[in-house]
């Protein structure tokens, strides 16, 4: 076990961070929902979205930036879709929330959809998606931030939207297919990482104000700075613009609550979540052996480096997230000191590493 | 103008059309369809998917691979979803069905959701997407070819999926955004036109048998052939190969129909198509407003090469529509030359250049 990584005992940790949310003023389910989510994205390997956000939650509490209980408001409504206002209702406690609204919408009319404004931030999709998968239900989900701007459009040099992610679940008759990802050349937290580790990113994702192509991560904090570019670069960067554009409109739009509307809203995300009931279309299990299929086929596609076989997206993060519940939640140096700093704030002592 | 490109007139090629697949064996209704929607990716400028597939059309008719009258039957259908077996009726004469019968349950429910199994080719996705955004209505549609392996898993060498394309329609105050993608790095039309064209392709898109990338389009059609690499390559392919996944589990793995049941199919289709009521979420103008805003600060961003402003996906096309429709239809040699087959395989003689 490497010596700059410090492991927590789940239950423990777990605990921490809900009592750490209660201090900060977070009602019980509120409190519940938050730490869950949040340490569920460390568990799955999105550390850049796990409880080193925690400290952020509990200072939007503290400063009624988040609210602290409450439901979210529904604006319009049919039989497969609603439009919520979160009104700033913290991301974890409003996404399970939305799913399983979605979830019983699928069960009657075979889709269900919500769209949610104001949700402070929702942390990783991926942590939500096994909501709807262990429902046997398909679900995908996206959000963007109307307070940010970082991805350029294709052909352009100033940023205009978020880095959005795209996340899809879907079950199999084994594990669910899981992936959460960005439509842009990479995320603002990885801009961020590379910046405190002092390396460059590891192929150019960036525009300089002059137009010309960098790996420097500094260049995006300089002002005027760099803009991320969308995912296809400089040969295919229209696919990632329009994918953009589809998931901007899927969530700011379709919520009606975009930068307009959203500018100073800091970190709180527009967001849209689709789950679909495949018994709608047919018989549970055949839909079943099409997925079994087609992920069969894919790990058998040799691979181009022999020792490196195709891998089905989400397998990684299920067994990080089977081997961290046994062995303890794993933290590098840098995301424990947030969690002090966070533990410091809310007056609630971090609990003992399992391997100190 | 080029003297290499020939023009027809839209409307004697439209007739042209019509009356070759009639003396295919169509009815009048699939032979309205099928040349209008052909002629209809022309005009919009995706010539792999225009007329060019007349003959193929016109052959499937002959042959009998494809249904020269009828109706999809319907397997399964709740209130905002249908499951419709097409039963190799021509994809342009089925998508436009889908997608009415998605706008008559979105403007029910919110959305809604039509796939369909065996649907013989459908053609170009974007000249279809104006039948949704005419009506103030959100539509995205994806397919997938259960009898095609040409694009690799991420981390793989051997092709397992179809290149899918994903289409995206949505109005705005002024024209409609639409754009027409492939998750993949490059379609294989393109890499028959290379090959033919005797050029590379203009970046390495392609993973040779040894693992290689390469921008040769020679090693596609060797045995074993290369196969194409999903879209964000060597470094960020886990995104289009995420993606292609969703394409084949929202089109085939919901339709029930992948390649164990329709590896023999040929170029017939498994499809998605859905459709969202903007209007059930808020105002009508509201959504436009939200819609208008993107494009706009889309557009404002500053050029990364000063003399080529972003543009909005969509608009180069609908350009090239108004052009075609004062100015003639304009067509290579090459695809003359499969009209003209076309025209003796059916017996109609083509119209007059209008440029001859």
């Amino acid at each position: 076990m490497s010596t700059d990584v410090v492991r927590f005992d789940y239950s423990e940790l777990s605990d921490w961070a809900r009592t750490c949310l209660t201090e900060a003023g977070a009602s019980g389910e509120v409190a519940r929902n938050v730490s869950y989510y949040l340490l569920e994205g460390d568990l799955l390997g999105f550390s850049t979205h796990g409880l080193i956000r925690l400290l952020n939650n509990c200072q939007w509490l503290r400063d009624g930036k988040s609210l602290a209980k409450g439901q979210p408001v529904v604006l319009r409504e049919r039989a497969a879709v609603a439009n919520w206002d979160a009104q700033f209702l913290p991301g974890p406690y409003v996404v399970p929330q939305a799913i399983d609204a979605a979830c019983k919408m699928a069960k009657q009319a075979g889709t269900g959809t919500v769209v949610v404004r104001r949700s402070q931030h929702v942390a990783a999709l991926a942590a939500y998606l096994s909501i709807a998968t262990d429902q046997g239900l398909v679900v995908s989900l996206m959000c963007s931030t109307p307070g940010q701007r970082a991805v350029a459009p294709f052909g352009g040099k100033e940023a205009v939207f978020s880095p959005n992610p795209f996340a899809v679940g879907v079950p199999s008759s084994n594990n669910p297919l899981l992936f959460d990802i960005s439509f842009s050349m990479t995320a603002a937290g990885k801009v961020r990482q590379a910046k405190a580790n002092g390396t460059r990113l590891p192929y150019k994702a960036l525009i300089k104000p002059d137009g010309e192509w960098t790996d420097d991560p500094l260049t995006f904090f300089e002002s005027p700075g760099s803009s991320i570019a969308p995912l296809g670069g400089e040969q295919l960067g229209y696919k990632g613009y329009g994918l953009t554009l589809f998931s901007e409109i899927w969530s700011m739009a379709l919520s009606q609550y975009g930068r307009r509307q959203g500018s100073d809203d800091g970190d709180a995300n527009s967001i849209w979540v689709q789950v679909i009931d495949p018994e709608a279309f047919g018989e549970k299990q055949k839909f079943l052996q099409q997925v079994d299929d087609l992920l069969a086929d894919s790990r058998k596609s040799a691979p181009a480096v022999p020792e490196q076989p195709v891998r089905i997206p989400g397998e990684g993060a299920q067994k990080r997230k089977r081997e961290q519940l046994q062995q303890g939640v794993s933290y590098s140096s840098a995301t424990l000191k947030v969690l002090q700093h966070c533990a410091e704030f809310c007056g609630v002592d971090l609990p003992k590493a399992v391997n100190g």
